[in-house]
């Protein structure tokens, strides 16, 4: 008995349905990088362990799939080291290679090696897979695509402009209403300078964030729990009850953060990038967000957030402005601005808000039925100026029963069908079904294109 | 001092304009796929150990990228088995899965697993990359591209037709003059049977294959000293100095093989799919040559093999019939038949042939220069209109010295750049470059984009 087969937990199979959905999406995508002047790169699924190890803290070490090294992989490994029996530094010895883990790195590692040849500022897309070794859970899967953009080798704030208008297009093909949410890590930095806590800002966000649930009061009680002194407390209560327009809330931070130099700069880079928005108008709303705090270990800058505003679904794309990107790579002084696409939310948000556009999922347009030889013969040449006319067509290849035929034309969601028995033949046409009506018509080959392509 | 960072010997990088002529060929292959009825999927980069193992000879066991385990990697292990160091037999205990090899495989591990949800006759494609541990060389990688279309669940000659015809489109659209050959398994195995050598059949058709080059006389001799009897070779004569069209071939074959059950079925099997294409018209030349003698092990029915006529480079594509795909996965019965298109040497042919269609490869059609805040202000909304328009337009992002944007769009080949200071801004006018011919014209936005989308 042969073995029932499966795949490794965390990974999945994408069948016609999903992959014409994914397709839509990332195509969709792809177009509004390349009008935004992006080009893309690939890079190879496995780095060194070299170019991987260090680049995700320890935990991330744990996570990156190694990948054993080829023929006699036990030369390098002595019988102490055998005996010892550690995981880590054994993997170091068996395996040289590593899948990637995100599109970043990898990034960083092609601009360094490939400096001589790019053009900065150099604009690139990707569209990968990446592994990670996580505990599989529901939407969270061990090989999964990203999708990203950056622009490096320039500081320009126009590049922030631009990576707002990508997401404020992408989502309005997509028809999903978003929120784009956007705060400056220089504005929280600000902050912590002027109220003389540096380390305690990820506690501030945390407890501004909860404003709305649980009031003043209650956030002011948690920050004093935090540790920060009354002092401190009383000179945040601006930015706590911050509301407003943006610009309204861009004041009243600019007064408080008078004082802090890169304060000002943060507030003076969010004013820039939202004037400019405001001038190019966008179809979705921007707000200005001080609790939003992703990547505060990378990104210096602008941070950006989407959400979708009308099923829950957390965030479905981010980005920012980072500085040294290269640097791990001995490259040092390029900063780069990014964003990525969350591809596997953005396609559950679709589905939950039932948004595909049916041409973008439907695959075959017409089908032949086969009634056997003679039949077949007399509709190739139809099929075949179908197919020029552009009509994703097939002929079905076997003479089946009719029913089984039908069958195979609604589980593929063919929208028309064709068929030609003696009267046909004898006429020099064919019969059309819309599978939708039921309509039947005999119809040339040349009506039956023009009603197809209709 | 930070690494020099490299990749993984037999990887690549795709840099932007490699990427755009890669997916100027996946894109023009995905469309004929689609047009022909074809549906794509994907599987993971990781099949499990025991998907992978065995399915690909001794050799192939071996050429098998494998993952190692996460986590406590040795705990599977004795320490008997430590001292052995056996490595095949610890990379079975420290790995559960591996990179896959082909597509094949995955293919027969997904239809198995879904085929309660599979509408048979079953026509799918895939475009994912396969790993192999080969030796890196010229032109073989450890990472490439397989590009494969199969039909399973029918037996019809239909499928092979219609594949026939998809290789002649997919080349003719390239512009790619290709020779298509053509041959069947069966009519090998019924020479054999004729002339009683059925473990010859691969000297045979290497020795037919040299007739050009050496002479009728030289192979004769080559294959008496492969041992092949006198009897046998004298009937093989008409075989060996096989000539005139198909039909004729045809005809002369049908004649030898005419007590062979297994070579007539050959031979008609052959004529209705040369009959067929006949009837559908090829742009490209299809040959019946019985050297053709690729995958013996495997195919079952028809073998092709595409050649380009204008470059030498081997063969760039091919496929066959094969049966029972899934049996190895314990689900009997399936036939199927497939084409595999080789993307790294058709990259190479068109290049070769410098057959790359402008627009194709072409990224940014049209950047504004940056002269500063005030005239950024006031081409953004022209940058906008140009987006909506569907031109790939840039904003320089920084406002840098004009020789260095003006070399920025010449190292991206952007065809029109844009330009605005203190005269446009006063006339509401851009001036517009041509930069192919040089030509310089002040034009309204509306103007501009009527000319850049021309």
């Amino acid at each position: 008995m042969a073995q029932k087969p499966s795949i490794p937990k965390g990974t999945r199979d994408f069948g016609p349905m999903e992959m014409a959905k994914r397709n839509y999406i990332f195509n969709t995508i792809k177009d509004v990088y390349a009008l935004y002047g992006f080009q893309q790169i690939e890079t190879p699924a496995m780095e060194t362990l070299q170019t991987l190890m260090g680049k995700y803290g320890e935990e991330g070490d744990k996570l990156l799939f190694k990948v054993l090294n080829s023929g006699d992989f036990m030369n390098k490994v002595s019988d102490d080291e055998l005996h010892e029996r550690n995981s880590l530094h054994l993997a170091a010895k068996l395996c040289e290679k590593g899948l990637r883990y995100d599109l970043t790195v990898p990034f960083a590692r092609y601009v360094v090696m490939h400096r001589e040849e790019l053009q900065l500022p150099f604009k690139r897309y990707q569209i990968q897979p990446v592994w990670r070794a996580d505990r599989p859970q529901k939407g969270r899967y061990r090989e999964f695509y990203q999708c990203d953009a950056d622009v490096v080798g320039s500081d320009s704030l126009l590049n922030e402009v631009e990576l707002m208008q990508i997401v404020d297009t992408v989502f309005t093909k997509f028809g999903v209403r978003v929120q784009i949410k956007i705060n400056n890590r220089k504005i929280l930095t600000g902050i912590a300078e002027i109220i003389g806590e540096a380390d305690k800002i990820v506690d501030i966000t945390v407890a501004i964030d909860k404003l709305d649930k649980i009031g003043l009061e209650s956030v002011n009680a948690e920050l004093k729990e935090d540790g920060i002194p009354d002092e401190a407390i009383e000179k945040l209560q601006p930015i706590i009850s911050l509301s407003g327009s943006n610009s309204e809330k861009l004041d009243v931070i600019g007064k408080i953060l008078a004082d802090s130099e890169i304060g000002v700069k943060g507030v003076e880079e969010t004013r820039f990038i939202l004037d400019a928005l405001e001038k190019t108008g966008l179809d979705n709303e921007i707000e200005l967000d001080l609790t939003l705090a992703r990547g505060l270990n990378y990104y210096t800058g602008a941070i950006f957030e989407v959400k979708a505003l009308d099923t829950p679904m957390g965030s479905i794309t981010g980005g920012g402005r980072y500085d040294n990107l290269t640097g791990i790579f001995g490259m040092p002084g390029l900063s780069g601005v990014g964003i990525s696409f969350g591809a596997d939310r953005i396609y559950d948000v679709l589905n939950e808000l039932d948004l595909y556009p049916k041409e973008a999922v439907n695959s075959t347009q017409l089908l032949f039925i086969n009634f056997g030889e003679k039949e077949t013969a007399y509709c190739l040449p139809s099929v075949t100026k179908a197919r020029k006319a552009g009509i994703r067509t097939e002929m079905y290849p076997d003479s089946a029963k009719m029913k089984k035929q039908m069958g195979y034309a609604n589980a593929k969601n063919i929208p028309f069908v064709a068929l030609a028995g003696e009267n046909e033949i004898n006429e020099g046409k064919l019969t059309l079904k819309n599978m939708a009506t039921g309509e039947q018509t005999m119809v040339t080959p040349d009506e039956l294109i023009a009603i197809v392509t209709k």
